[in-house]
């Protein structure tokens, strides 16, 4: 297996985040390739759930992922190891979030020949990631069960800029005191529109739902 | 029961936060108040880790707490409600951390005649708290066993920056792939001098040794 590709992100000198942002959906948009933005706390399973979820679409559409991380190379290399599809390694350099110019840097470092789908996997992290628009189509999140049903009232914008929020890790639910019903209410109070879709990204219950949601979104991007 | 005091803080206008940071630690020490900054992922159990060990010190050294937060005043009713001491809440304004002066903005309105100890719970969030020095006497983390062992590796300053990590929720230890013994050697690679605690906040195991961790900390600041 050739290494994965480590591409040292570069703090964006533009200022103007939302401009370049709306320039990256456009370009986006004329390429045919559809981009989501996955974000979560630290060890929510957003690289468990993501290989999962490509391993139920990769016969359907082409997707790469690009991961982002402050460091280290390990989600790349397992996505690429579980997956066999091309996948990339972003540091950030120390840097909490990704913004739209980094992911643009991202993006030119992937061959999007064929791709329908591009994930990035934003740096774990609850705050800064939701404040600053990558440029992509939607933004989803992961919340793990072991966290708690009350993150939507302690991260408000997080729940407020997802379309859709992953709650992981539902094997687990006998040994927390997690409430489904009481979390789908809170992250509507934050976004009336998010879906909510618990899975456990381990054994790959509920899954199918994220990779259906998917799908359903890469074609209406394609068809708008 | 009063309701908790809660405190927006403003974004510093000071650009030197290490010599804040300076300044603030030798306050302290003159008033013979240490001040723990606790830090750790979202849903890691910080408050529920408070409230048992406050209630295991709160005989032999008197104890206040500030709970940073973007947004939520729970944490400061819920350590309020569960311990009755000095718990306030600080507003960040969707701020991602916080600095010396912010930190001190809190301490302002904490009522330190007699205080031993006060506990900054920092905001869940395991990047930028960590680049941030408060002007604690020392840095402590969380890291549940949920969020997973590799989390030294991909977060390498905030176990860089702390002597205490605290590995929280070893009862689950069954139901996730959590090796304890590698979690240490990767802590130890950031931080050669950090302990390493294990606990289960919810049942209380092991919170007996992170009080006197704390109890020593403090006899030696103020005898120091």
């Amino acid at each position: 297996m050739d290494p994965v590709k480590v591409i040292e992100i570069k703090k964006s000198v533009f200022e103007d985040n939302d401009k370049d942002a709306a320039l990256l959906r456009k370009d986006l948009k004329d390429k045919g390739v559809y981009l989501l933005n996955l974000m979560s706390s630290p060890g929510s399973g957003k690289t468990t759930t993501l290989i999962k979820t490509i391993n139920l679409l990769r016969d359907k559409i082409s997707i790469a992922v690009m991961e982002a991380d402050i460091d280290s190379d390990v989600d790349a290399i397992k996505i690429k190891e579980a997956t066999g599809i091309q996948s990339i390694q972003l540091h950030t350099g120390g840097m909490c979030h990704l913004d739209a110019e980094m992911t643009r840097q991202g993006l030119d470092n992937v061959d999007l020949k064929g791709i329908d789908l591009v994930v990035l996997e934003n740096v774990g992290n609850l705050v800064c990631p939701a404040e600053f628009d990558t440029g992509a189509c939607r933004n989803a999140m992961i919340l793990s069960v072991p966290e708690g049903h009350d993150k939507p009232l302690k991260y408000p914008l997080m729940f407020s800029v997802c379309d859709l929020v992953i709650v992981n890790k539902i094997d687990v639910l006998p040994y927390f005191d997690f409430d489904l019903e009481k979390c789908t209410e809170y992250v509507h109070m934050r976004n009336p529109m998010a879906q909510v879709i618990p899975i456990c990204a381990k054994t790959g219950e509920g899954v199918e739902k994220v990779a259906e949601w998917l799908l359903t979104e890469v074609k209406n991007w394609k068809n708008k």
